[in-house]
């Protein structure tokens, strides 16, 4: 499937019944990836139904435990169920040392490699890359150094058009060139455009994950740049604890629906709500008159963006 | 209230519904303790209505990640709930370096102490004691440093008899010798026998943890000589896994009941089963031939010890 992502914990630091700490897990095309991995995440994907050894990557944001306290659990859980594919860690330094001292504390030798890429303090750009997508790191304004992550589909190939193709009896090996839209000269000499045996392929879509952060130019920028459709952005006060957000380097619900509006995104999620908050309503409320596209991330619920932005 | 104990987390190494990572809650008379803590335990102590704020002292058996890997959580949530009042964790030395960089990668400011107590590879003894309780600690037989602990409350007070102590007339800078079983000699020269004005004490009982380890005659031994009630032992296997048991230095459902038979507890709690099990019934099956008063330690379930052993 295209571009996906479901809420596995949309909670803040403070975990109750229904917010976990933080954990999204994206996927796209058999490439399946976490962005942070709070405290009970390999307990809520068990739950939420995700089969975690598929997980490649994972992303993390900041070294506040409510982001991470849960990482060395699944690892510990990925190898006691005999997993033997090797995992890319995306991180601060900071994290290896960590994670490598209390599994070799717990004297276990893993059976498969973790690979930790370094996303040091003032790292911008992207952090991982494949033939169908890109992730790029960013900075978010927060305590401790923290990052955002932009999920980006590449651009996708054109689609044969089979019928046409196997008519004019042309060489298998002229399919490649006509999805990535290049024209081809047979050996009669004779110039064949892709217009006439493809149609235009199925967009890209992107995904944005903001948290923890201050209300910051610096993401308002990367989501333009990066030509951002939907975006979950951090929310853990209503507005009216203005002051408290500032002091604490986070959003408030307007922080929110401002750099959703700002940055031209068609979509916006929002979380990390502080546990004072039992329901979405204040916040909806407040973000509506500044952008109307907007829903709670909820814990469990997964959607494909394309099917979404159709929807909405 | 007296020695009483709640069991948290009765899972093993892979977390499944209602089997979650070590921890038990032992509370006695005001003293509120934790052994194990792991991942989620903060999480599961709000479900089962524990005050987490109560929690002295928390009791680490080793370092496999199933019996620690909550702590830092716990410890962090303490924090931003405004704790102040200093917390004493017991466990293995290693432990301190690791909670400590979590925390202070996080950048929180604790405003409380944490104060580490090593229980290095082969300590046995005393490890914690007040007028109320004293903690033994003692080896298990695992693959790593492993310890298990003995709760014990110490011989209690002799109940005063207060309407025959107030008829004497005596100076009720009597009253705690006699509670202490002593004898009082007055200004007259005359003596007075604590028989007179009190009665025995209630008796005193103890509670043991053992989790996790193989079969081991150093806990038979440590389980008589402090002449414990109430036995927890894990059983990770079933007796026909008794092959995986040695390799993997786990107990299986006979050798937690042997246990309990030759060291003479009086009631016997058996958890930490492996996730390969869905039901108890194959254990208790197993163990009732060798040891008869014997249950599941089943999350949730709050015992008094007094009162457990007056119902067996």
């Amino acid at each position: 499937v295209s571009l996906s992502v479901q809420f596995i914990g949309t909670g803040s630091a403070l975990p109750k019944k229904n917010a976990n700490p933080s954990c999204q897990y994206v996927f796209c095309e058999n490439r399946h990836f976490l962005i942070d991995c709070g405290e009970g995440t390999q307990i809520q994907l068990r739950k939420h139904g995700v089969k975690f050894q598929y997980i490649q990557g994972i992303f993390i944001s900041h070294l506040h435990g409510d982001h991470y306290f849960g990482l060395v659990g699944l690892l510990s859980s990925m190898h006691l169920l005999g997993r033997e594919k090797a995992i890319d860690i995306y991180s601060p330094p900071e994290l290896e040392q960590i994670v490598r001292s209390q599994l070799e504390l717990g004297g276990a030798r893993l059976a498969f490699d973790i690979r930790f890429h370094n996303i040091e303090k003032n790292d911008e750009g992207i952090v991982f890359e494949d033939k169908v997508l890109e992730v790029h790191a960013f900075k978010l304004k927060h305590k401790i150094p923290t990052h955002g992550f932009i999920f980006k589909e590449k651009k996708k190939l054109r689609s044969l058009l089979g019928e046409k193709f196997h008519k004019a009896g042309l060489s298998i090996a002229f399919i490649e060139k006509f999805k990535l839209g290049e024209d081809v000269i047979d050996r009669q000499g004779k110039q064949h455009s892709y217009l006439d045996y493809t149609a235009n392929e199925k967009p890209s879509y992107s995904y944005a994950y903001c948290s923890d952060t201050a209300y910051s130019e610096n993401v308002i920028s990367w989501l333009k740049d990066l030509d951002v459709d939907v975006l979950y952005h951090e929310a853990t006060f209503s507005a009216s604890e203005k002051d408290r957000a500032k002091k604490t380097m986070h959003s408030t619900s307007v922080d929110a629906g401002t750099v959703a509006a700002k940055s031209g995104v068609k979509f916006l999620f929002f979380g990390h709500l502080s546990a004072r908050y039992d329901y979405f309503n204040v916040h909806i409320d407040e973000i509506l008159p500044v952008f109307k596209s907007v829903k709670p991330a909820i814990e469990g619920e997964k959607y494909r963006i394309e099917e979404l932005l159709r929807q909405h």
